[in-house]
């Protein structure tokens, strides 16, 4: 099944105890479509400047990203974000951030991009995540990420556009934040409540969530001894999750929890090296090793436990 | 095979969002020998006053704990613990700590206790849990829990208590404080490297880490809704892994996986009622239930993801 992704293309400035780089390519969109790209074809729907340039049109190309609806404002700059990590890795501080060309933008979906059978909103403004989706009637999976901005700004609208989707993908934070609930398991009740078919909760080093109708399924992050760049972990977490539902022809509970595990190895792999470089260098054979370790990390057999006779 | 803990035996005053209660039965070696009780046959090493009385004595004769290591000093009061747990029900506020008997607990093993073959050191001095590991040379198993104070305090001894033990079961900011590692798998390298055959990672709402010789294993704590009671959560979550340990022939890797689920199980059951009154009350169907959704909650397929011929 083909899969459509609206959301930012960026440049990224970073500040790490590891180094740092001036301009790198990123974006939600970017962090998404090449994830999602091990698994099936991707449309990417977004808005960059003249000054995007051959190198970062090359990453999309070598992983066969349609990006026919990458609109190019040639006389307009490239989203660009700037931010901070300090020793701990786990919070990013925002030091700049020019929305250039992005401020406008107003996504354009071809027919093809409109055909697709999985969409992915990324973090936008709600209403315009909610235009896209009625833009798109043949989608029969449809999710949505979001972010603190848009939950206290914008909340009527984005509670409106959560009602047309059937899966939100956000962070511990944003769910407690969204419900006002300090207890995760309320708070992912209250989101369900929302009309959604499952709801992922994405929390960092501690692994992810699912919540479903009919169950929960929870897997730990990765062991990694050093995180190098945490930037567009949620977005490639996202893009392995929706890119291995697409792969499948239905999505089953079995499927969605398969999905949690490749989306939680594309992010750890996201992490490994600065911007989109460990992602796009990997190869089928590393993605497949990684979930058995997955697999061998939380599998536990399932022997009860029963008295001895003397007891 | 048979189990010994030595700790603290406590009364506990709670106020918590949902009640407050002057004083119940708690301690470290009281949930711990609850739990493990489930599983195997424990001797309880302690220290009361005179003000235990036969409300007290009866929760362990209930479960069969052997008490007789459990020294009673008539013309003293039994250790008094008061704390405070906010909505969050995460950090517990100190607000009063009465040692009394407990001050200058020495604790005495007798021929039985020390025949043990499995031995839980809770959370005591460290030199007085190196002198009671010693106590027990025919003890095949030995795991410790500490805390911030002696960290801190007793830094050199502590290293030297961890040093004569197999495994320690501690939680995560213990961990990161213990080597000044703020990644928590760097953190257990670093302790594992005490010369451990196993470390256990509490991680609170997050679940449980085990780290081996040769493996890594996480699962996720039992989705609540409510945590009534998080006292004792650390202490019963040692119980029932220790407990499930003593059960088993030998000490493997699946058998520590599965010790790591029935820990995180009788942890589940503690917290949702005040103090020891939910363990207490468990039945097998009810332990053997949690478990299987422990498998249901993080089972997942192992079908690697093989691209589509048109690719």
């Amino acid at each position: 099944m083909s899969l459509t992704v609206v959301g930012s293309v960026a440049f990224d400035a970073l500040e790490t105890p590891f180094g740092k780089r001036d301009k790198i390519l990123g974006g939600a969109a970017t962090h998404f479509s090449l994830a999602a790209s091990f698994f099936t074809s991707v449309n990417a729907v977004g808005v960059v400047g003249g000054d995007f340039g051959d190198d970062e049109w090359a990453v999309f190309k070598r992983h066969h990203i349609n990006t026919d609806d990458i609109e190019v404002v040639a006389e307009g700059k490239t989203f660009f974000w700037s931010g901070r990590y300090d020793y701990d890795m786990n919070t990013a501080h925002t030091l700049d951030t020019q929305l250039n060309a992005f401020e406008t933008f107003d996504p354009k979906l071809s027919e093809n991009s409109k055909k697709a059978k999985l969409l992915f909103l990324a973090n936008i403004q709600p209403t315009l995540q909610k235009q896209v989706r009625e833009q798109c009637p043949d989608a029969a999976f449809v999710a949505m990420d979001t972010m603190n901005y848009w939950i206290t700004s914008t909340r009527d609208q984005l509670i409106e556009t959560i009602k047309v989707v059937d899966c939100m993908i956000i962070n511990d934070a944003e769910a407690r934040q969204l419900t006002g609930e300090p207890n995760i398991h309320k708070a992912a009740k209250k989101v369900m409540d929302f009309g959604l078919k499952a709801l992922v909760i994405k929390r960092g080093e501690y692994g992810a969530t699912l919540f479903t109708e009919t169950g929960f399924f929870s897997t730990p992050a990765y062991p990694l001894e050093s995180v190098f760049d945490p930037t567009g972990a949620g977005d490639t977490f996202a893009g392995g999750f929706m890119g291995y539902l697409a792969s499948q022809n239905e999505v089953t509970d079995e499927v969605l929890r398969r999905a949690m595990i490749y989306g939680s190895v594309m992010a750890s792999f996201n992490v490994e090296k600065f911007g989109t470089i460990r992602v796009d260098g990997l190869d089928y054979p590393e993605i497949n090793q990684r979930f058995r370790e997955f697999k061998r990390m939380t599998h536990f057999d399932e022997v009860v436990f029963e008295r001895a006779t003397s007891a």
